[in-house]
């Protein structure tokens, strides 16, 4: 309930109702998966509708919203223009639909300037973490060190990518997260040189760079977190590689905290990695934030607009791919505070596998 | 490009370009995931729009279509109307987008009226398999029956949901599996009662119904299977609720060919489930297609208005959730074919664990 007073406090001027559809934003604010959409009035009770293959879960786990059923067949808008009360001038805020779906709504609601699209408002709430939402993420963080662990332990030549996600996410698993953060990524040899190369079936060789990027989920909320390691001998342009990115990660974990611009930490981390001579092989953004999803505000880039707050969780990732060589990414969920960027991840940093 | 191809035989009238903006839309024609867009001009060059971070690895895997770069904060849509060559009382189709982003997109094109949103002929399209993708779905159900034989021997009074869980998805894993098609449910107990029960850490007891929904991903393909079970001892209502399920599924899969209604064969599990008495815990529909996506065209439920085509896949999914009490659910993945449903998910049907 605390989330949907803080967006009490922040409707949009005349909304009166906020109705929300987007199914993150609605386990944003109930705790419950599964519901088709819920409203909020400014004054007055919330009602969440759920479809009866999820109504009676809904009753039986959502405490102090409403939980109506939405029948076979019924019309979603039309029933929420029956609950909405309005008055003169009054407006009904939005999170985010699709162009089809908008088209249903402004018919439903019969004049298109009473609706205001007010997603940008949900998603600032969402960037500021409660501690109860950090308890989350920091168990989640945990469970991804652990993961992280395994695979410094089963990372070597002759094994196989996708066997190594196997235990590591294994291993996720037995220690409570509910399934992986996102799609596991071991990549090997000329894949690690593409970011988002997700494990094939390929045998890791002696001397590859493998990149393990991995998380775990804990009651929604996701963990982050990248290292790079080197199966059998390690070469002297990998060790000076992972050592310019290493410092570029130190130094932009170091800048981070409340009040700084996203853009300035993104900054000085691509200057470390140019200055290396390594500017033209970081083909991505420092971070982005992280919470009941994966890629969430603030955003740490280049051209962010984002002001850093406390209580906004982010990755800070700097990477070097070259392609046909390899490639390295560091990567660390940090929360942000007045005094600075607090580490939530924290396994090892070593090229070495035992 | 057999989708592409398929797709330029199906524009809408007076459509010159396809805008293809849905992520699952873009592995579809391009076996891609990672890009912003994908152009698809009546005429000519196919044009995949990608950012710095899936740049080199997009022109790695992807043939036969032309990958550009889409710069660090430029406009998409600015791009894209470069790139399209009109000619008057031409239009733009776009699959699927934001009301927000459809703003911009009406200003980057200046006129509304050019534009169609024609998300549903991608979807139409994508009901029907290839091969080629039915090839991706059977082998995606064999690994998903090894994740129930799995169920099957590790389902016991005193073993924790949450193992359950974990103990499948590693199976699944190493045979091949590229991670969970979606969130594993183990629910037992009064659990099994919500169809979307996902896995707590309950421990499973004496006597409970454990429902393990779960599915495993192939080249991007899914597939989705449901067995219930006994941990335990099997009481005489237990056997009564999961054969009348059974039953219910039996003659549902039997009724399913091409040429029927799809509410055809939800009415004929839906009787069958009534006449024994439990109708009113019947809570969802029959079943849904799958692939790219877990949820998919068609729908099977009393309402849908779709006519079952060769080439389809769907689940056929009975289930009885009595509140308080438990719930059964058996499910498997068929394909439909002029001859009737053949199942492509084969594991054993029992109450029983081993």
């Amino acid at each position: 309930m605390g989330n949907i007073f803080k967006l009490k406090g922040r409707f949009p001027q005349d909304v009166t109702n906020f109705l929300v559809l987007n199914s993150v934003n609605i386990v944003y604010f109930t705790g419950f998966s599964g519901a088709a959409a819920l409203l909020i009035p400014k004054d007055g009770e919330c009602v969440l509708y759920v479809s009866g293959t999820n109504f009676e879960q809904a009753k039986h786990v959502v405490k102090n919203v409403r939980v109506e059923l939405l029948k076979r067949g019924e019309k979603l808008f039309q029933r929420v223009c029956q609950d909405v009360k309005t008055s003169v001038g009054a407006k009904l805020a939005v999170d985010s639909l699709s162009v089809e779906s908008w088209r249903f709504l402004v018919k439903a609601v019969r004049d298109e300037n009473c609706l205001v699209v007010a997603g940008d408002v949900v998603l600032g709430l969402r960037a500021v973490k409660s501690s109860e939402e950090l308890e989350f993420i920091c168990e989640a963080c945990r469970i991804a060190d652990a993961g992280i662990n395994t695979a410094f332990e089963v990372v070597e030549p002759g094994v196989d990518e996708q066997d190594v996600a196997a235990e590591v996410e294994y291993v996720m698993r037995k220690q409570g997260s509910k399934g992986a953060a996102f799609d596991t990524i071991v990549a090997s040899g000329a894949n690690s040189a593409f970011p988002h190369g997700t494990s094939e079936s390929r045998i890791i060789m002696e001397g590859d760079f493998v990149v393990v990027d991995l998380g775990a989920t804990v009651n929604g909320y996701r963990s982050d977190i990248t290292r790079t390691m080197v199966a059998g001998k390690i070469g002297s342009r990998q060790q000076e590689i992972f050592g310019t990115v290493k410092v570029a990660q130190d130094l932009a974990v170091k800048t981070i905290r409340a009040g700084i611009r996203a853009a300035e930490a993104d900054s000085i981390a691509r200057e470390i990695v140019s200055r290396a001579g390594f500017g033209d092989y970081f083909v991505h953004n420092l971070g982005h934030g992280v919470g009941l999803e994966i890629h969430e505000a603030p955003i740490l880039s280049p051209n962010s607009e984002n002001i850093l707050e406390q209580g906004n969780v982010v990755t800070v990732e700097p990477g070097v791919y070259i392609v046909g060589y390899g490639g390295v990414r560091i990567e660390d969920t940090v929360l942000v505070t007045e005094m600075g960027a607090k580490k939530l991840s924290n396994a090892p940093y070593t090229l070495q596998t035992r």
